[in-house]
């Protein structure tokens, strides 16, 4: 069997490319990971904070919200000092929409459900058009436009493809083809659904990818992770934001870990770190703790394992770039299949960072 | 496009059903949820503590290390006492696994391949067969048999699908059909392929899941959520550990999240929350936290939203069947599309689970 058989290597849907900022979304481009401001946009000090904050985690567009006229100043601050491109997140208001990138947004994520009527909705793409900026046309089950939400022979998936489509014809109909799509539910299987859906009857639209409201910490990381794999897997999707209800640095960390996940992207380096058992006689969870904190902040592409037993550790231990197997009370440290150092138990995070240091990292 | 069409709805692959005590395994059976003791084997009372904590967190199947004799008699009283079936975790000496059968495991887990010799493995065979109990075949990259580790024309999911396949024509030319295979690496991409090279190849063998080493709990999160996702989705796969470098409860929640975002089991009820944004003017992560943790004590087959603007939050509170919906320091309480109560912010949670209380929970 050849990789090219396996489903795990799909061939990548190849999406119309665009430039959001400096950013190619689409057509084979890298997926990218986005997030989204949680502070006040009036605040622009505060809002660049997080940006900068965002970047170091690996933000690559980031999405403020316009909610009223009086933030306009604070957003065209915003933009011209932020290091990644800027989406304006606007409802209701399409004034909101043509100001914004008026005041330098690189993109307008806009629900023309919400808008209030297509003409509205044009005046916002002529903007966007004049400008050569983006659309996200950012469809969602919580606001589906009433035409489709009142349709009761359709299920949830359909009326949020169908939606789609008729807002990408519109589009295209009137010659606007910087879009990206997005259509998210708070659940993974009509997610899902609606995405492969969109996939197959717009192939040409690049996607943006997210669970919307998918919870909390732990269960918005698994619905985020296991739906965004099932399509990623499949070869749909161009770039994505989790959502999460926690401190949005975190869904940067939990969108990059699923890339790394699937191979398809690496920042950090891989941790191979065993559940600790009956066996272990170190102090397992927080050495690993410790290292995947360090690494967190490393930009190298190596792989590095934390065992805590002999029995699978070596065997682990030699598939990865460094590691350390530990027994009762001390860690033997292995490159690249040989041990170099055997050091006691409070030694082991230094000593693997030492020779992580002095063997990976280039000067 | 009926439902039958969905990718997100595949047939389940019919394997054999087998019987891990009194938890049915394959043959469509629900996919079962195990984890893994940390304690010591030896110390009988805080392993079957650890065993109730794991039963209150829907442990369905639980794993105890057999590492030597001395072990034997806690062993034995630890199956005698414990609420779920308890598989013997077997590495190296074959006489352990033939007494842990003989001292009440409902099943061993051996790796064939570091057992010695198949003269060995036999002697396990016939025990397991006597006592009509289940084995799973381990098998791990991090520990495969020589004969296939050295084979450098293949994959390493060729390896462990090749090293697996002839276990399991071993096990099952002697007669002995009890078997539960699973065939771990530490990667998502190498388990996915293994996984679904097996499926194909074994389509009668009974499939258990997991990413092994896949490290702390975001990284191990999304590592398990995406893989066993991308198989259980398409059909694969009977039972499922989560192996997280953390509290091994923190396995089970996982290994429930994942089942629950595929909409393959409920145990909690549903939580939707949004992530916070610019516009939100409540303490929304406190509050969905809260929420969150009550939420998870109750046996409830129902959706609850916590949203944090008037934006997507009633839509979303609407579908939810109770939901709240935050404004400028107070809430909306919405209970199957109706307000039924406005609220002051600090009485959001209470008033919450006081109608959640009122209306869902049967007395």
């Amino acid at each position: 069997m050849s990789a090219s058989e396996s489903l795990m290597v799909p061939a990548r849907n190849k999406t119309r490319q665009l430039m959001v900022g400096s950013v190619a979304v689409g057509g084979g481009a890298p997926v990218s990971v986005q997030s989204m401001c949680t502070t006040d946009t009036a605040d622009a000090a505060s809002t660049l904070e997080q940006i900068l904050r965002f970047e170091e985690a690996g933000c690559e567009i980031v999405r403020v919200t316009v909610p009223k006229q009086a933030v306009l100043d604070s957003f065209q601050q915003i933009c011209e000092q932020s290091p990644l491109p800027v989406v304006a997140d606007i409802h209701f208001d399409y004034r909101l929409a043509i100001a914004s990138l008026e005041r330098g947004a690189s993109a307008v994520r806009i629900n023309p459900g919400n808008i209030g009527s297509m003409d509205k909705v044009d005046a916002v793409i002529d903007a966007a058009a004049q400008k050569d900026s983006v659309i996200r046309i950012g469809v969602n089950a919580g606001s589906l436009a009433a035409e489709y939400d009142e349709r009761h022979d359709l299920e949830l998936w359909e009326k949020l493809v169908a939606s789609s489509v008729s807002f990408v014809e519109h589009f295209e109909a009137r010659g606007f083809t910087n879009i990206v799509l997005s259509a998210k539910a708070h659940d993974v299987t009509t997610t899902v659904e609606t995405y492969q859906a969109l996939s197959r009857e717009l192939p040409q639209i690049p996607l943006h990818l997210g669970i919307t409201e998918a919870g909390t910490l732990r269960q918005g990381t698994v619905k985020s992770a296991a739906g965004l794999a099932i399509l990623l897997a499949q070869g749909i999707g161009d770039t994505l934001r989790v959502s999460l209800t926690a401190d949005p640095v975190e869904e940067l960390h939990v969108g990059w870990e699923i890339l790394q996940a699937l191979g398809m992207r690496r920042r950090t380096p891989e941790l191979i770190s065993c559940p600790t058992c009956g066996r272990t006689e170190v102090d397992l969870i927080g050495i690993a703790q410790e290292v995947d904190e360090r690494l967190s902040k490393m930009r190298l592409p190596i792989s590095v394992a934390v065992m805590g037993c002999v029995v699978n550790g070596p065997g682990e231990a030699r598939g990865a770039d460094i590691g350390v197997a530990c027994g009762k009370g001390q860690g033997l440290i292995f490159v690249e299949g040989q041990t170099v150092r055997k050091v006691s138990e409070g030694e082991i995070v230094e000593a693997l960072f030492e020779e992580i240091d002095a063997r990976f990292v280039q000067r």
